[in-house]
């Protein structure tokens, strides 16, 4: 039996080492710059939720099987966030009369769910989420919301070779479930929820589960023209007129001239697990042939604050996690070469006046922008070379006793080996020039 | 009764909305770009840990009362991470033979503790961490963090004016302890919490705290002695040639250089709360009238990674938490005014024509660099400006059907009204020029 505690991070979580950091720091870089650039605004909330914000809409599975949830000393019933949607929509509900419209939010939180670990699936991830409140025009912030989709892959160097998005429309799939099929209402769940397991399960135990929910043959039979026809079987069909099928043909059409036609595709499967979706729901799928899933999704919410506030607003918001986001990155090939930033290592000889020296060194380089490494103090320059060598550094720049003596410098560049002394004013521009 | 949820965060915590959040993410930018500068590497690590890392050196306090535990589903006994250090002690002892040294690490993690809320202190607060793992030689550590710590509060234009640092040291406190005050190993725990206690109680108060402990007038008289001489009253004793004396002088020889001798200080009642620390120990104090308290602290501790590993390495960490910093920078008047990102608000017609040159338009200036917000759609064009007015978006853009026919845009600056319509292929560089 060892005596030491393990060094492993809890079951289903990542320690996060400076290479791999590095990675997630770039990638959360390039997702906020871009939607920094359609004007959204970082907000944050507190880790821990009282339970029930989650009771109303969040799934049941996640409810019952998944959420860390525990009673805390003062004897309330909390629980760490496993999505961020009730914790935006409630922060949204506290100030929804003074907050300026429409509302572009965006966040980046760890969240929690207590799974089976596996595949692009961890007890924790961090997920961005996007959402965007109170717009005059519903239809613009639809757009807006699959446009800001797009351009995040896009700023990754993804294109239509490596994902797709599937656009569909709640309440059309209501339309067609009471108009078209006549399923009675409590069904609907338990059908959107089989429709959405059609492509992992043969066309056989596809229609055994349909009819284990009560469907008829001929229910079934429509039920499959419909998810196997594209955006026609509506615009012909005898629900064409309502306004939600013009809403989602319109808004295919919209994003065709947007994208190309390429990446933004009517999937009538599509459904979302969380029961608070309302309007435009989409997803977008990874494209690698080993690793065809989902990598996010999202939809129109418009009734999730209403658990908070008589106010109503209307809401759409988009969610992506970083452990399969980062799997379509590696898969893809779309993660750069991120090296350490550190540019200059300073030496330091043992004597106290030198040692000080290099300190005031590494001063006067952090000042003018550079960042720099002190020498850990190594009695040996050889070692401190490998110091440098080890982290990746390209120039060390030393001082010793009679260079000091000189008031001049020795900049060594470890590619070549190439070393020059300088006089110490002409350091920072003899640094600025041999590092750019 | 109300039948809506609260909108109220968890008690003690704080729901960051884009004002506040602008400010921390500020807040996090300048110590980031610091701690770069110096050579640091970012890391993370999981929220939860089991609860056993805490138990041996984290302070009986915080596990009994403060520290957010529980059973998971898999009946494992976990927390919610109060402190930081035990994850960086554990990270660092899982990989200590294979990383380069000396390890420099910084974190800005969440941290949660059950405390009655009030000034300075809530349950969830959010905390910079920096370690120095396996330097060479200690001494050059302990500068660096205590160079690093001066560097953070000058980029944030902190001044001597503004805070001190205060420095000890455990080995040279034990040894007053031990060889001129003579008293027993079991009883410096309780000493060093009330010296900690000093400036807060009467001098009677503290010599009856002192008198409860066991020790004689003597005693009482040269603690008193000790507390309140200089660093000379060190090197005029007995114990002036102990190696961690001599340490703690140079130490404060080589700071006054950095610093100018104005800000960092000799201070033997700073002790720091947690157990594990061996060696040089500091504290940062605000000098504001209204908030005299520690800002941040830190200190040496080489046996933490012991509870992991059979290897032993030397380290140095320190800490500051958002919560008393913030404080810090407000009552100093240190924080500048930090507006919304957003630079141009592209305005939006009906017609979908016009609707569709809008969005292009946007996409447009989005990849030039410049930060958009598309208009939510109102009809009226009056509420579209109002829309960019109180998001205090300075440009507005738009294109109507004149405009459209004739391939122009109209650029208006919001401060003045000023109106110029320009050929389309002119937009980018009107922009770049009426923004700068």
């Amino acid at each position: 039996m060892s005596d030491y505690l393990s060094t492993a991070p809890y079951k289903g979580t990542r320690d996060f080492y400076p290479p791999e950091m590095r990675v997630r720091s770039w990638m959360f870089s390039v997702i906020e710059k871009t939607v920094v650039s359609f004007g959204f605004e970082k907000i944050d909330a507190p880790l821990i939720e009282p339970v029930e914000i989650y009771l109303a809409k969040t799934s049941e599975e996640i409810v019952n099987q998944q959420i860390y949830s525990f009673i805390d000393r003062g004897d309330r019933k909390v629980a760490i966030r496993p999505e961020m949607t009730p914790t935006v929509a409630r922060m949204a509900a506290a100030r929804i009369r003074d907050l300026p419209r429409p509302i572009r939010w965006y966040s980046l939180p760890n969240l929690w769910r207590y799974e089976k670990p596996g595949k692009g699936r961890l007890r924790e991830h961090w997920q961005f989420n996007a959402d965007i409140f109170g717009s005059a025009d519903e239809s613009l912030a639809d757009l807006e919301i699959i446009q800001l989709a797009l351009e995040l892959f896009s700023a990754f160097g993804a294109t239509e070779n490596h994902y797709k998005i599937f656009i569909n429309h709640r309440a059309v799939l209501n339309a067609v479930f009471e108009k078209i099929l006549k399923i009675p209402g409590d069904k609907w769940a338990n059908v959107s929820r089989i429709m959405d397991k059609k492509d992992k399960v043969s066309g056989e135990e596809f229609q055994s589960m349909l009819r284990g929910e009560g469907l008829g043959e001929i229910q079934i039979r429509e039920l499959e023209l419909y998810v196997n026809s594209g955006i026609n079987y509506l615009i012909n069909s005898s629900i064409s007129g309502e306004n939600c099928v013009k809403h989602l043909v319109e808004t295919l059409e919209m994003t065709h001239e947007i994208s190309g036609g390429k990446i933004v595709h009517y999937n009538p499967s599509v459904v979302r697990g969380f029961d608070y979706y309302t309007g435009i729901v989409f997803e977008i799928f990874d494209l690698h042939p080993e690793n065809r899933r989902s990598l996010a999704g999202g939809g129109r919410y418009d009734n999730l604050v209403t658990a908070f506030t008589k106010d109503t607003v209307n809401a759409i918001g988009f969610g992506m996690g970083d452990v399969t986001f980062m799997d379509f990155l590696k898969n893809h090939g779309l993660i750069p070469d991120i090296q350490n930033h550190s540019q200059v290592y300073v030496a330091a000889f043992s004597e106290k006046n030198l040692r000080m020296n290099a300190i005031k060194i590494s001063r006067l380089l952090r000042n003018a922008g550079f960042n720099v490494e002190l020498s850990s103090g190594h009695k040996k320059l050889g070692k401190q070379f490998d110091e440098a060598h080890s982290k990746k550094i390209p120039i060390v720049v030393l001082q010793g006793e009679t260079e000091a003596q000189k008031n001049t410098v020795i900049i060594k560049e470890m590619s070549t080996g190439a070393q020059q002394e300088v006089a110490m004013e002409e350091l920072l521009a003899t640094l600025k020039k041999t590092i750019s």
